[in-house]
């Protein structure tokens, strides 16, 4: 079949590891990625884009230095370019984040907690 | 509160009319889109750029010249550039759309089902 749909959850039912995006699709130099997280993320920025973050099930908290955000299921926000932010979730979310290819999870923290990028799923 | 969540939910249940993009948030100068469509659309394509769909509810067909994508809620495709499609839908369907702030939803057909562009909701 040429075309084939992208289902998020047969995706999401591929892998267990937490806070390691995994790219689905792309869109010009865009990227689509799924990831599974869980407790705290650090503090980061990415100082050339901005990040959508599309909750796919679960609760979701977004820090920032200066507020916060709850997504559930079904919302999204947009992390603007340079904004500090820190995700957190109290039980296990599915996430699913579009951003141009390259961003790396960290931004420009980097660190231990830095994923492999452009990993497919 | 300077940090709300964009609820998709909510978006949808703002208006009723078919096949008319409402932006709900950009990132970068993309832009995500949402609408509601049944019956046929017009063929058209994109020379410019991709286009990715992602259904929220229903059931969308998307007609290939040869070949054709069914996606379900939770699932997505994303069109390449300049390969002419058309949506369909049997019964009305709840969609994601996300491309480049400025595209026009009839691309290069232009015609009567143009949509204004850039209408936020």
């Amino acid at each position: 079949m040429k075309y084939q749909p992208i289902s998020l959850v047969q995706k999401f039912a591929l892998f267990s590891e937490r806070w390691q995006p995994k790219v689905i699709a792309e869109m010009n130099d865009y990227q689509f990625k799924i990831v599974k997280v869980m407790r705290d993320f650090v503090w980061h920025s990415h100082p050339d884009t901005d990040e959508a973050f599309i909750v796919i099930e679960g609760e979701l908290r977004i820090d920032f230095r200066d507020g916060v955000v709850r997504l559930g299921a079904g919302e999204m926000f947009v992390v603007p370019k340079g904004v500090e932010h820190k995700p957190f979730a109290e039980r296990e979310v599915k996430l699913m984040l579009i951003e141009p290819r390259g961003v790396p999870n960290t931004g420009d923290a980097g660190g231990e907690r830095t994923a492999a990028n452009d990993v497919w799923i």
